[in-house]
C-alpha cells in the first residue's frame, strides 16, 4: 500500500513538473511573441508594400518571395516553393450598377463576385426578383423569373454568437444563386453581401457555375443598398436594375505554395503543419484574411528558433496559394504529401482573422481529439478557453483522408464579417498585440503536439 | 428502489427543462439586444452629443437629464435621480512640454494628470531624473532628487496575458509619484502613460497628494516620448524638462447617480445592481470609459422589459458619477443603501471598455460564488467561458461590506489600455455588436440572478 502510494505520489509529481516544464515553455514563446515577434512587421511589408494578392497576379508572386526570403532568414532547416497552378481571374475597373425606377436612377455599392463573368460592355438590365433562399428560386420559377435578374437578399443571421454559424449557413447563396437563377432563364444575379453590419462596402467572394447550365454575371452589393433595393421593390415592383462588370478568367497561372520547416529531433517524420494562405481578394490588401493566417504562421517557426526550443516532431509551415478561388494550393500540398507518403499527423491553420484568440477548434477522430485536447490544461491560462470539435480550415481540411487531426485557430469572430472580402480589409485593423497572442498561441499548441504527439 | 430511480429521472428532467428554459429565456435577452438593442443608439448621443464628462462639468450634468429622461421612457417601475456631492477639477487648455538638451528644445506630447495642481503659468524646468519604481526614488534620495523632476518611466508589463494585471500592477506610479518624489524635494513629477502600445497619446487618470507633503505638478507623457527621453537622458544625463498645466481644482460641485429598476415579483427586497460610471476623463468622449458600461447597464432594462420576462428579484440600474476622480458615487449609494438596509444580493459592474465578452470575475463569500457558477453552464454557450474569482469593479466595491457578491463583467481586454484615458478614448471604436452582446451577457446574469438569487 505505501509502496502504491509512493508510486502514486512520484507520478503525480512527476506529472505536475512536467506540466510546469510545459507552462513554462509555453510563457517563453507567449513572452518572445508580445515583445519581439515579427508578425506586425511582415504583416506591414505584406500589406502596404505588396497589398492585395489574388492568385495569378504579380503581388501574388510577390508575396511568394518575399515570405521565401523571410523564412530564408530564419535559418530554419528547409524552405522550399511548391509549384502549383492557379485559376487566374481579373476584375475590371468598371464595376457598376443602379437601380431605375420611374425614370430616376440610384446608384448601388456593388462588386463583381469572384470568378463571374463580365456583362456586355453596355451592362444588363432587366426587372428585379427579389427572393432570400433557393427555394424561392424553384418557386418563382420559369415564368416569374426569365429575362430577369434575381436579387438574393439573404440577410446573414445576426442572433448567432459565432459569426461563423451565420458565415456557414449563408454563403451557399453567394457560391450558388447564379446557376440556380440561370436554370430559371434569369440572364444576371445581384447577391445582398455576406456581412452582418448594415454599410455601404459591397463584399466580394467566389462564385461558381453548374457545368451544364449557361454562365450568367453575378454581383454582390452593400448590406445597406439590399436593404434599400428590397424597400424599393416593395413601392415599386416594376423597378429594374442595371449592372456592369469586365471581369475575365484567364489561362491558369503558375503559382507556388511556400514551405519551411524546423526538423523534429526524436521523430522527424512525423510533421506538424501550422499554416494560412498567401492569396487574398483583390479589394483591400488581405490584411486579416489572411495575412495575419500567413504572418502567424511564419512567426510559429521564428519563436521555436529564437527561444531555443527543440521540437520533438517536425514543425512544417505551409502558406498556401488560392484558397480563395479554387483552393489549388491546399489541393497539391496533401496530394504531394499523399505521393510521398509523409506523417502530417496534425495541421493547424489561421484563416478566421487576427484578432484576440479565445481557442481551437478540431475535426478528425475522436481518440486523437480526447489526446489533444488534454493540453487545454497548460494553454489555457493564456487566453485560450474554447476548445470544441468543430472545423479545421479550408486548406488544412484537403487533408482529411490522410487522418491528419484538423484544427482551425479560432480568433475572437465579432468583428470579421465587417471587414471580410471588403475594402476594409486592411493593415490599420489588425492590433499588434492581438496578432501576436494569435501567433504565440498557434506556436504553443504546435510545441506541445511536438512534444507528446495526437495519440 | 424504482421510486428512486424514478423520482431521480424525475429530478434530472426537472432540471434539464429548467435549463432548457433558462437558456430559452437568456436567448431571448440576446436576440432582442442584437437585434433591436438601444445601447449604440444611446452611446452615440452619450459620446457625440454631449461628449466628455468630466465630474461636476456641465456635460456630466447633460448625461444625468439625457440618462434620466430614456430610463423613463423605457417605463421601469422608478426612476430617479440620488444626490452627491463631487470634486470638481478642470484642466487648463495649455498643458504643455518639452526636453531640453544643449540648448535643443523637442516637444513631448503630454497631459496633465488628473487632480494635480498647476505649474507656475511660467512653467517648470529642471533637470530629469529617471526612476522606474518608488525604491529607486528612496535609493537616490533628496541628495539627487532635490530641485529636480523625476521621470517615473515604469512600463506596462506587455507580457501578462490579461492587460488589467498590468494594469493594477503599474497604475500605483500614475497615483503616487508625486508625493513619493516631492517628499525627497522633486520639484515636479513626469509619468509615462499607462498605455502597453508605443505611441504618440498621452494618457490621464487620477494620481493623489498624500496631505503631510507638499503637492507638486505632475504630468503623463506618452509611451513614444517617454522611451526618447530615457534614450536622451543616456546620451545627455544633464537634459532638462520643463512643462505647463494650469488646472485647478473647484470647490466640490453638486451632482447625481442615476437609478432605476424593476421591481422583483417575488422577493422585490433582494436587489441585484447592474451599472457603470457616467463621468469620463476629458480628453476624449469616454465612450469605451464608461460609456459602454453606462448604456449596457440602462440596456439590461430595456431587454427585461422588452422581452416581457418578469424577475423575481429586483434589477436595479445605477449610473455613478465620479468613479474617475473620486469615487464619490459609489461610496453615496453604498452609504444610503446601507442606511436604508437594503439587500444588494449581487453588484454586477461594465468599466472594462465595451470589447466582445468574455465572462465575468466574481469577489464575494464564498458560498454565493459557487451558487452563482452554477450559472455558467446556462451561460457559457453565449461566448462567456471565461468565470473566475477576482474582482468586481471601483464603484460597486463599496458595498463589499454589505456582503453583496461583487461581479465585473470582463469583456476581451487586448485593446484596452490603447485607449484608457486618452483622445483616442471615442465613438468609432465601439463596435456595435460587440457592446450589444456585452449589454446581453449583463441582462442574462442579473436574469439568473433574479431567478435564483446567491445562495
Amino acid at each position: 500500500m505505501f509502496k502504491y502510494l509512493l508510486s502514486l505520489f512520484l507520478l503525480t509529481s512527476l506529472t505536475s513538473l512536467a506540466q510546469n516544464r510545459d507552462s513554462a515553455n509555453v510563457g517563453l514563446l507567449f513572452k518572445e511573441s508580445l515583445t519581439n515577434g515579427k508578425a506586425y512587421a511582415w504583416l506591414d511589408y505584406l500589406s502596404n508594400r505588396i497589398g492585395s494578392r489574388l492568385s495569378g497576379s504579380e503581388s501574388a508572386a510577390k508575396a511568394v518571395t518575399y515570405t521565401e526570403k523571410e523564412l530564408q532568414n530564419l535559418k530554419v532547416d528547409r524552405v522550399m516553393l511548391q509549384d502549383v497552378m492557379v485559376p487566374h481571374w481579373v476584375r475590371g475597373n468598371d464595376d457598376k450598377a443602379y437601380m431605375k425606377s420611374k425614370g430616376k436612377k440610384t446608384e448601388l455599392s456593388c462588386c463583381a463576385l469572384g470568378m463571374s463573368i463580365a456583362t456586355p460592355s453596355t451592362g444588363i438590365e432587366a426587372q428585379i426578383v427579389e427572393v432570400t433562399n433557393f427555394e424561392d428560386i424553384i418557386a418563382l420559377g420559369k415564368e416569374k423569373i426569365k429575362g430577369k435578374i434575381v436579387f438574393m437578399n439573404h440577410p446573414m443571421n445576426q442572433n448567432v454568437i459565432r459569426t461563423f454559424t451565420a458565415y456557414g449557413e449563408a454563403a451557399k447563396y453567394r457560391w450558388g444563386t447564379a446557376s440556380k437563377a440561370a436554370a430559371q432563364g434569369a440572364i444576371g444575379v445581384v447577391v445582398r453581401s455576406m456581412n452582418i453590419s448594415i454599410d455601404d462596402y459591397p463584399h466580394t467572394g467566389a462564385m461558381g457555375y453548374v457545368d451544364s447550365i449557361v454562365k450568367i454575371p453575378a454581383c454582390a452589393i452593400s448590406t445597406l443598398d439590399a436593404e434599400m433595393l428590397s424597400k424599393q421593390l416593395k413601392e415599386d415592383p416594376s423597378t429594374t436594375v442595371w449592372f456592369k462588370q469586365s471581369c475575365q478568367t484567364l489561362p491558369d497561372a503558375p503559382s507556388h505554395n511556400v514551405i519551411a520547416e524546423i526538423k523534429g529531433s526524436e521523430f522527424p517524420d512525423e510533421i506538424i503543419v501550422v499554416g494560412g494562405h498567401l492569396d487574398s481578394w483583390d479589394l483591400a490588401d488581405g490584411s486579416h484574411d489572411d495575412g495575419t493566417g500567413v504572418v502567424q504562421s511564419m512567426e510559429v517557426l521564428n519563436l521555436i528558433k529564437a527561444t531555443g526550443l527543440q521540437p520533438k516532431r517536425t514543425i512544417r509551415c505551409v502558406l498556401f496559394m488560392n484558397e480563395e478561388n479554387g483552393g489549388k494550393g491546399g489541393e497539391k500540398y496533401a496530394e504531394e504529401s499523399k505521393n510521398k507518403k509523409e506523417k502530417n499527423i496534425a495541421a493547424i491553420e489561421s484563416d478566421a482573422g487576427g484578432f484576440a484568440p479565445r481557442g481551437f477548434s478540431f475535426k478528425g477522430d475522436s481518440a486523437s481529439m480526447q489526446h489533444v485536447m488534454k493540453y487545454k490544461e497548460v494553454l489555457e491560462p493564456f487566453g485560450l478557453p474554447e476548445w470544441e470539435k468543430g472545423y479545421g480550415g479550408a486548406d488544412i481540411n484537403h487533408m482529411e483522408d490522410q487522418g491528419t487531426l484538423l484544427i482551425g485557430f479560432s480568433p475572437d469572430s465579432q468583428r470579421y464579417f465587417d471587414i471580410h472580402h471588403s475594402a476594409l480589409d486592411t493593415f490599420d485593423r489588425v492590433n499588434q498585440r492581438e496578432l501576436q497572442l494569435g501567433a504565440a498561441s498557434m506556436a504553443a499548441l504546435a510545441w506541445m503536439i511536438s512534444e507528446y504527439g495526437v495519440k
